[in-house]
């Protein structure tokens, strides 16, 4: 089965590895010339406007799958057109990249969120204000993506500049979630319909990128990790789903609250390569082209750390007891994601002193709120 | 740092996989087109006797290693006075490359091993045969692998048949060691001098090819793997080793004798992928860049079995609980290895009847002389 994959980034990289002991060779498509991918793939460079590259892109391929959200759902329709099948579903696409059509989306199909309000005009931002309360989060509705297009409202006199520094684009207004923590849940559905769901992950974010996860989610209930399955399953169920997908949810007074969806493997989900039996890359390729999926047990417990805008030494990481190193082979960049290093051991504890080392290598401290 | 592989087979491949999320992209050198290697990185093709090519392939790299020992010296000497380093030593593979010297060598340096006798002539046969007594096993000293280039002399009528068949090459005769099982020790030692060992792998064989691998050996003492330990050391010390070294042994009589040794990574330690926690193909790396070793530490108990000649469906391979798949990317042939499977569990008593089903879809049946 020959799968082409849409965007060229580590994620892309990431699933290009995991293909290749499957058998699968994967075929790229992105807009860089140095795509992180395209370094360990074929790679077709273009805009995704480019029909003509979509075109030969597509010339053979049985499966087109993509790796990031930002893909235009035009260029999804028309290869849809010129491939076998297209996983996750267009639709998915279409909804994971307006904010407030997936907040409907969510409220639709019963998985819980936080209030929220369309808001296209300075009136509109006025009169959602009072349907969510101060504090609240401006956000634009399309190509939002670490921390980009936020806005935090702590008192009306925020209103302003709020609408100043955002009001230029379609713009949804959420209610501020005072949360305990941040949640990732990663599930894969195969196109047989059979579902796999990894243990909660615990996110850690700074200026909006995350930084750490935690997996499993310390402390995280039975309870919890089901009611946010049941959520992945209500998705899974309209959708007619196939592939990795990927909930975050705020958990606030022992509620889970969805927060947005990725239709796709994510950051908070390279864990699962030295930290699960099978990666979610490895399920997510199982998934769409129909193999078994692979098991989601944990080996212990993993901790994930991102190195963003510059990498520490390999020789330094890979002196951490526990630590395994990924390299992106992206230029270095001011909060560009350049690597992370994940550490697995069988207990939080052994793992620590080891997690602290990783922290100030990647300019850390340890997360004031850590659960551990 | 720029590496460069000689020999571009499924050992290559891996190595190439393993390269990636250290941020080393590795160039192969094989003399075929589809070599497996080369479906995921760089690669040469050409004869190793081509010193255009050879040069060719040696542009811009810093270090040079290979993943197969049938590299032509003459190609490794050439390539050291082109590049900064050639890991492990070329000494090390010409004396691998020669069963008599290797033994020699093993017999130099303290190792212990069988009886042996080098032998070129049919008289020299017939006196070898005075000193290691029947049953013997004459073996060519070069290029044999998989069984290939070996002859069982059960009695004195076996002399002419064993001429007839190896006369024409150089030979060696060995005693033949009436082992309770073949072991293999997989090492690395890195260029700053620094060692880790895997624990012994327990493997079997049929018709001279390498089906299942068993990690750690089932009931193999601390005292055994010391002794295994203390043989690879001697080799590393004698040789100023840098890289992986494999060295098979049989245990006989609580014995422990070295059969012969690979000075690259090796099949029986393909379980290291997921079943310890750093990879012998990333250790190789590891070891001839001089980036710290990683941990050998096992996941649990993990059995390895080869698919020789066919592979299995994907989808039936992947059905089984914690299997995982490797597929090289090679034409199916008879006698050829075109991938491989691992399990992994916290017992052997748990991953039974997953390797039960293993080995079916691989055409055999549990080895009559399981440890398990």
């Amino acid at each position: 089965m020959r799968i082409g994959v849409l965007g060229g980034g580590q994620l892309g990289r990431m699933m290009a590895l995991a293909g290749y002991p499957l058998g699968l060779q994967l075929r790229f498509f992105d807009r860089a010339p140095d795509a992180p991918a395209g370094q360990v793939a074929e790679c077709v460079t273009a805009a995704f406007d480019d029909l003509d590259a979509l075109g030969r892109f597509a010339s053979g391929l049985d499966l087109v799958t993509y790796e990031f959200e930002n893909v235009p759902v035009s260029a999804a329709q028309y290869l849809t057109g010129r491939v076998h099948h297209f996983f996750p579903p267009p639709r998915a696409l279409e909804i994971a990249q307006d904010r407030y059509v997936q907040k409907r989306f969510f409220e639709e199909i019963g998985v819980p969120t936080s209030v929220f309000r369309p808001v296209s005009t300075r009136a509109e931002l006025a009169s959602a204000l009072e349907a969510t309360g101060l504090p609240a989060v401006l956000k634009t509705r399309h190509w939002g993506y670490d921390g980009k297009g936020q806005f935090v409202l702590r008192e009306s006199a925020d209103l302003d500049r709020a609408w100043k520094t955002l009001g230029a684009s379609p713009l949804i207004l959420e209610n501020f979630v005072r949360f305990r923590r941040e949640l990732s849940l990663i599930a894969a559905r195969s196109v047989t319909g059979d579902a796999v769901f990894y243990p909660l992950t615990e996110n850690h974010h700074r200026d909006g990128i995350l930084r750490l996860s935690l997996a499993p989610a310390p402390g995280a209930s039975a309870a919890l990790q089901e009611r946010a399955q049941s959520c992945a399953e209500k998705i899974f169920g309209a959708l007619d789903y196939a592939g990795v997908l990927t909930l975050e949810m705020f958990e606030a007074d022992g509620q889970l609250l969805a927060n947005e969806m990725a239709t796709r493997v994510h950051n908070s989900g390279h864990w699962t390569i030295e930290g699960a039996e099978t990666s979610q890359f490895e399920n997510h390729l199982r998934a769409i082209t129909g193999l078994p999926l692979g098991s989601t047990e944990t080996r212990g417990c993993a901790a994930m750390v991102n190195f963003i805008g510059s990498l520490p030494e390999a020789a330094e990481a890979l002196a951490i007891p526990g630590a395994h190193l990924h390299v992106y082979g992206k230029q270095p960049n001011h909060r560009r994601k350049l690597g992370h290093a994940t550490l697995c051991a069988a207990e939080w504890q052994t793992l620590d002193a080891s997690l602290n080392r990783v922290l100030r290598l990647a300019g850390m401290s340890a997360p004031q709120h850590t659960s551990l």
